[in-house]
């Protein structure tokens, strides 16, 4: 437990959830005070018994920063609520749409000078406050949106607290938040979802042919469908609008391979126009760090099913002074074998291959 | 070098690109005399040079078998044109589609008891015969589809060659193995380009929001265009089929959020119905070793980016005697630290997570 941050001892956080108690336990691992609040008692003591602060007793002595973690439609009235007791001298929140909160929280009346939305890019599969880490924030985007009203103290608490949970603060207006998470996250989950409904009802010898394309196409659209409901609902025009833009460019796609199959073959280049687009906006991805992607070189060796085997082939890396950037490994379907795919900084590569090489893996 | 397989001594490729050299070099490893065609005499001097075998002189001893690794829409010219010459004794090819191969050689007049049509799901994202590798095909499934009149012994040949390269054979019909990899491949990577094509005109904010999700969904999308193109033609009304489907989903989709913007707030359950098909067919996806998903622990551990981190963790792991199944790395984007989400078997969990605090690692 480290001092805590200038400006920031206290916090109350109203919403035990995974985003709440996450952010709870980043705070108190930096020693700040921190306070539970939630409309279910049972979330509030796990929270408590996992470490992340103690139960709210409303009626106190303001807090520095109260942290709304409850879902977009219910921030506003909270944020009322807290702000009519004087719980806090500073208010966020943390859902993950901005405009409807600050709406309403405009139309309810709400002090704006002392409330800046917030919403850090941190989901997980899972759900609930036993899934809830320290580390989730760490070097993830987090968004605020200060308005024309908020006041300066206000700014430097949001601040303070997205550096404490060690998040990168991205100052963006609420309304292009909203159109962004609906293009890079909103949208593709649905679309994936579209993609993985084909499957509901195929035969087995179709999923006997899947392979890991598909795997990664799909792999978000095992996320929870109430929780996802709720998400979107908050979000629903600007991801109606990539929607309709994603089905228009599929169904134009579609209507041309229908055309290919009745022999227009020229019909193909409307599919070409599109698979092109799709490489240009696939290479704007930010890559690791967060800055624009690298090329890095992949060297791949075969490794057996054994434990120790990846272990070895680490500290070849380690003792030749490469440093491995990334790792996955893709497992040879019923095989007791795989492929490992190192991603090293191209001057390494060969180092690396040479090594492994010489220690006796299979390096193609 | 091991001997012949019974029965497959020698094998012409017709097509030395990415896939007909890997089979090449697999063949060449069992000591399988291999000979080399291709209209660019480039291309066959380079697989000659990877050792994948010697070039084709026509007007010798016919082969064992041929196997045709060109496109789609070439492969039952080049079939006709093998046979005219006695080639061979049995034919192949390896095509991403079935029944436009098969319908072409049967219009040709090929004779159809020495050839079999086949099909290694070995893509990857890079082509040509630099790219080639003996393992691509180790363990993943190989379609093959016997008609009506072919004989034994070709089918034999063909199962021969399967057995050798690694693959997983897997009969079958041709109308059926089109539709199958629409819904697994040909589908998805048109699906997740027109999620990507949103990308390309976006903000740099918009962007900078980007995780995880998005990239898995649009990881596809960084393919060949002309490439798949080739592949989306030849197999353009199974794919535009399931395009339509998915297009009507998402318009369907986006049609209830639009309900939802403007109040409607029931509208949202005809996403939440698309959403729990997703999970329903995202499920089906067979994970490793090809059986049906199964599922690991995930031990998580936070990791620096910096040489022999994971070496001394895989060590740990090696020495704790558990053996991890899978792992992948998580970089935080703009910090030198990443979560490693090591998967084992569930009852290893504990063991590992014991095991790598004690060694100092933060396991959350």
């Amino acid at each position: 437990m480290s001092g805590s941050a200038p400006g920031l001892s206290s916090v109350l956080v109203v919403g035990t959830g995974l985003i709440g108690t996450s952010i709870a336990l980043a705070l108190r691992e930096h020693g700040v005070t921190v306070k539970l609040a939630d409309q279910d008692a049972g979330a509030v003591r796990l929270a408590r018994e996992l470490g992340a602060g103690e139960e709210w007793a409303p009626g106190g002595e303001p807090v520095d920063l109260a942290v709304v973690a409850v879902p977009p439609q219910f921030v506003a009235q909270w944020l009322l609520d807290l702000q009519k007791t004087d719980a806090a001298r500073f208010y966020t929140d943390v859902a993950s749409v901005k405009a409807l909160p600050i709406a309403q929280a405009v139309q309810l009346g709400c002090d704006m000078t002392s409330y800046v939305a917030g919403h850090p890019l941190a989901g997980r599969e899972r759900s609930g406050p036993a899934a809830a880490r320290a580390d989730v924030f760490l070097g993830r985007p987090w968004a605020y949106c200060p308005g024309a009203e908020t006041s300066a103290q206000a700014v430097q608490a949001v601040l303070s607290l997205i550096e404490l949970c060690g998040g990168n603060a991205v100052e963006v207006d609420p309304v292009a938040h909203d159109e962004a998470v609906a293009l890079v996250s909103h949208a593709p989950h649905v679309a994936a979802s579209a993609v993985a409904a084909r499957l509901a009802e195929a035969s087995d010898t179709a999923l006997g042919l899947a392979g890991p394309g598909v795997r990664d196409v799909t792999r978000v659209a095992g996320g929870d469908p109430g929780l996802w409901a709720v998400i979107l609902s908050g979000n629903a025009r600007p991801v109606a609008e990539v929607l309709e833009a994603v089905a228009t460019d599929l169904a134009v796609a579609a209507a041309a391979l229908r055309a290919v199959s009745v022999d227009d073959t020229m019909a193909i280049d409307r599919v070409t126009e599109l698979l092109k687009r799709g490489n240009a906006g696939q290479s704007r991805i930010p890559g690791k760090h967060g800055g624009p992607p690298r090329a890095y070189a992949v060297v791949q060796a075969l490794v057996g099913d054994r434990p120790g085997e990846l272990a070895r082939l680490f500290q070849v890396a380690r003792d030749a002074g490469v440093n491995i950037e990334d790792v996955r490994l893709e497992h040879a379907p019923g095989l007791p074998l795989g492929a490992a795919e190192l991603s090293v900084q191209p001057e390494a590569a060969e180092v690396l291959a040479e090594a492994l090489r010489a220690h006796g893996w299979h390096v193609p």
